[in-house]
C-alpha cells in the first residue's frame, strides 16, 4: 500500500458503498502534502507524453491539475461551470451528475483549447466517467490532441474506465477502490 | 515594476475601467509560473505569522491559496459555493456580487475552521472586499484567529482595503491597480 492509499484509508470516510468523503484533505480542506504527492505521481506517469495542457472541470480538480501542470511545465485549463458572457469562442457540454441528479454546463474557451495542444485530462475522482467524457469530447471538437486521463482516486466498481475506453488513450489512477463498506468503514484497493 | 505587474500588463486585458480580464494566466487558463511566483511572494509576507489555515472562496482563489498554504506548511480551506447537505457544522454567509448582481452562499465546515487555527484569507482579486468580509466574519464566528488578508491583484480604486480595515489586521496585495483605461489598454499601478 503506497503513501496515498494509506492516507485515503486513514482520513477518507465511507458514507455509502459509492460515496467516499475526502473533504479533510482533498475537496474542502486541502492537505498540500497529499496534493503534491498525487501531482508528482501523475506527472511522472505522463512525463514522456509532451503534455502542453492539463484540463480539468472546476472546481474539485483545480489543485491537482495545477500540480500536474506545474511539474510538466504545461498550462492548466479549468472548464468553467456555466458559460460566462465574456468567454471567447466557447466549447460547451452539459453533464448530468449521477449522484445529485443536476445538470451542469461546462465551458472552455477555444482560445486556449485548440489545435496543436497536447491535452491530459485530470480529476480528483473517476466515477462513471461522465465529466471526463464531456471534457474529452471538447478536446476532440477543438482539434487538440488527447493524450490521456489521470485520476487520483478511481471507483473501479463504477466502470468509468470502460466508458473512457472509447477514446483509445491511457487511463491511469493512483488509488483504485474496488469496494467500500460504510458499516466497517473499510476501503479495499485493487492491488 | 516587478515580475508580476509586468505579466499583468502584458497579458491582462482591460475590458472596462473596473474589469480586468486575466483568464489567460490566472482564472481560466493557469500559468503555473505566475501562480508560483505570487504564492511565494504572499507566503514571504506572512512567513512570521504562524499561519495554520489559508482560507479562500471557491473557485478563483483555489490555486493561489494552495500555493501559499504549501509554502507556509499550512492547510488550505475552500469556502464552498452553496451549502452541501453533507457538510458538518457549516458556517454560512451570503455574498452579493457587485458585478453580476447575483447572490452566492459561501459555506465552510466548523470541523476545519475552528478555535486554535490561525487564518490567512487569500484571493486572486481585492475589489470591494465583500467576499473577504464574509470570510473574515466566518473566521471570527468560528473562534479562530484572523491574522491577515493577502491578494494577488488589488483594484485600489474600489476601496476594498478601507472596507477590510475594520478587522484590524494586515491587508497586503502584490499588484495594486490605481487606474485602468479600456481605450488604450493601459493599467497604472501604485508605486
Amino acid at each position: 500500500m503506497n503513501r496515498l492509499t494509506q492516507w485515503i484509508c486513514r482520513e477518507g470516510r465511507v458514507i455509502s458503498p459509492e460515496f467516499l468523503r475526502v473533504d479533510g484533505f482533498l475537496n474542502h480542506q486541502i492537505a498540500p502534502a497529499f496534493v503534491e504527492e498525487a501531482g508528482k505521481q501523475l506527472a511522472n506517469r505522463f512525463c514522456k507524453a509532451d503534455v502542453s495542457c492539463v484540463l480539468t472541470a472546476e472546481a474539485a480538480g483545480n489543485v491537482i491539475a495545477y500540480e500536474v501542470a506545474r511539474r510538466l511545465q504545461a498550462h492548466a485549463l479549468y472548464a468553467k461551470k456555466g458559460r460566462t458572457a465574456t468567454m471567447a469562442n466557447p466549447l460547451v457540454r452539459t453533464v448530468r451528475s449521477p449522484t445529485k441528479g443536476t445538470e451542469t454546463e461546462l465551458a472552455v474557451s477555444g482560445d486556449y483549447l485548440k489545435s496543436g495542444e497536447r491535452v491530459l485530462i485530470v480529476d480528483d475522482f473517476l466515477y462513471r466517467g461522465l465529466t471526463s467524457t464531456a471534457l474529452a469530447e471538447m478536446v476532440r471538437e477543438s482539434g487538440a490532441e488527447l493524450v490521456g486521463f489521470g485520476f487520483v482516486i478511481e471507483k473501479r466498481f463504477a466502470k468509468g474506465r470502460e466508458v473512457l475506453g472509447k477514446f483509445g488513450v491511457s487511463v491511469t489512477s493512483l488509488a483504485s477502490v474496488v469496494r467500500m463498506d460504510p458499516n466497517s468503514g473499510r476501503i479495499d484497493f485493487e492491488e
